[in-house]
């Protein structure tokens, strides 16, 4: 493996953007797509105020578009395109992709490696679980608050070279990564947070501390915990027994956190609600599993979603600034 | 009947005050019991401003009090205090009462007959819908925006003499008034409209012109209707067949409306989720009937109220300012 292994990120918004910039920093080459930080990327790189140090990649050495028919054929397509873009994902990565090419999603929620599969085979296909605070506080400008973790893995399931290879690009970098054996038990365990908590939090307008620090908003994503984990159940998934209460402990030490949910929200952007809630719902119906908890806040959500006056739609890779680690 | 009829309004919020100063306009004695406009009504009155016209009543022509133990033994205990003081009832109510006195609670929600029979004996006990859109502008000051009609019925059910000479006071304050025959069936058909209006309005923190102005709004809107619906089939009370056609109507009449539960998530003040929720989803499961959606929606409601930080919680019976037709 050399330089010559190509790496695009698509839709390089906070999440995109945070990882892409560390490979950078660690010497890798990589092609950046962008939309609305464009011009401050190819200019000035990346500027990233992190917990564990603050670095900055210079502009000099970022390869920063706005077209991806003028970046090269990739090895590896990273995807931190928010997922209420996912109707661009053909326009977006059709032009980058070579007989080998493998894509690796990094988006929130369930249904985005079944997409890109649809779209490009499935044998192209791995997915990711980004843990990761991290938030666009300016353009090219990032705060990576907490954690920084990637868990990836096969869509078809499975250790694998490739994704073991794609792992050790990512500690190159310097980023905690691990090969999921179970990405899709991977998804779900993630799910079992990113369900109640962006859920509520974007319903109900509260951050994580605000919704845990009485009885019955506790009570209430617990009971949303449990409807997640009957239906990762159903589908053969299993959860530690102390799952819950280690979700729970996790959330606390997270402190005051706007989910990213939340966040669009408020700032009026489209809300990932169908990778989210929607194909979690739709799942756990499909194999007769009744998650009427999930079922309601999927329904308000998208009642909130659609509500919202929005700002601007902006077009495609733009969008981010979601903090994670969801 | 005479002028001896003396009249107690408790908790004169926006919704008593209003009713109370109808009555005072058109030549009635009434004694209000007060909290935080206490000063400002005493000495200043009422005044109002009214879709049917504006109109004041001077502080010489009201009895105002602080005090329940300085107000006069009532004929008529008229019940306005807002739900969530109901542990109050007791202490206010009490110093008021004598052999025949009736108490008609105009509250929102359901439980709030069964308590006072519980307090003060089942035959005092009458209820009514106040279909009035009425907020406190000001002390002493409140803005009677749209409709203004009571239906009120005895708790023990059927026609009344005591009913019908009720209706004819409120009548002769120039009120719309009617005696509802089957007072649970009046409670039930309200709540079709302010389970899904006040419960979203408040979880989302939006109006109900912005919750109907989407599909995914509306059908939500619709859904929990149909459960409300339905748990009150149950209970033997039917709904006219366009019900719900005509409750979207009437919302979509109502223009730019915040529900009472919404005004008080955004002042920080006490929701009123058992009297409007609560009680609704318990009668529902106690009958069998699956209310998935309102369940949700209460245990979301719960949460929203809980984790709201308060402002310093008022003693009884001030606290409003709701608007109405709730």
């Amino acid at each position: 493996m050399s330089q010559q292994y190509v790496i695009a990120f698509i839709g390089a918004g906070a999440v995109g953007g945070y990882y892409g910039a560390r490979l950078v920093q660690h010497g890798r080459e990589v092609h950046f797509l962008l939309r609305s930080d464009f011009d401050a990327v190819r200019t000035r790189g990346w500027k990233i105020k992190s917990h564990q140090g603050d670095f900055a990649v210079p502009g000099s050495r970022v390869y920063a578009y706005s077209d991806p028919r003028q970046m090269p054929k990739s090895d590896l397509v990273v995807v931190s395109l928010k997922t209420t873009a996912n109707d661009q994902l053909q326009t977006l990565i059709a032009p980058l992709l070579k007989e080998d090419t493998a894509i690796l999603t990094l988006q929130n929620g369930l249904g985005n490696e079944e997409l890109l599969a649809s779209l490009f085979g499935a044998q192209r296909v791995l997915g990711g679980n980004a843990f990761v605070c991290v938030t666009r506080t300016g353009p090219g400008e990032l705060h990576h608050q907490a954690e920084g973790a990637i868990r990836l893995g096969e869509f078809k399931g499975g250790r694998s070279p490739r994704a073991e290879r794609i792992c050790e690009i990512f500690r190159a970098g310097g980023i905690d990564c691990d090969v999921l054996e179970d990405l899709r038990a991977g998804r779900w365990h993630k799910l079992s947070w990113n369900v109640p908590f962006n859920g509520l939090g974007a319903v109900m307008d509260v951050t994580t501390d605000q919704l845990i620090a009485t009885k019955a908003g506790t009570d209430l994503v617990v009971a949303i915990m449990r409807e997640v984990i009957a239906a990762a159940g159903a589908l053969g998934i299993s959860f530690p027994p102390d799952w819950i209460d280690r979700m729970m402990d996790k959330t606390r030490r997270m402190g005051v956190y706007p989910t990213s949910m939340q966040i669009d929200r408020q700032e009026k952007r489209p809300m990932e609600v169908e990778a989210i809630l929607g194909e979690p719902v739709r799942q756990a119906k499909a194999r007769g599993v009744a998650v009427p908890l999930m079922e309601s806040l999927y329904r308000t959500a998208r009642a909130v979603d659609a509500g919202e006056p929005r700002n601007p739609k902006p077009e495609s890779p733009k969008s981010e600034s979601n903090p994670k680690p969801e």
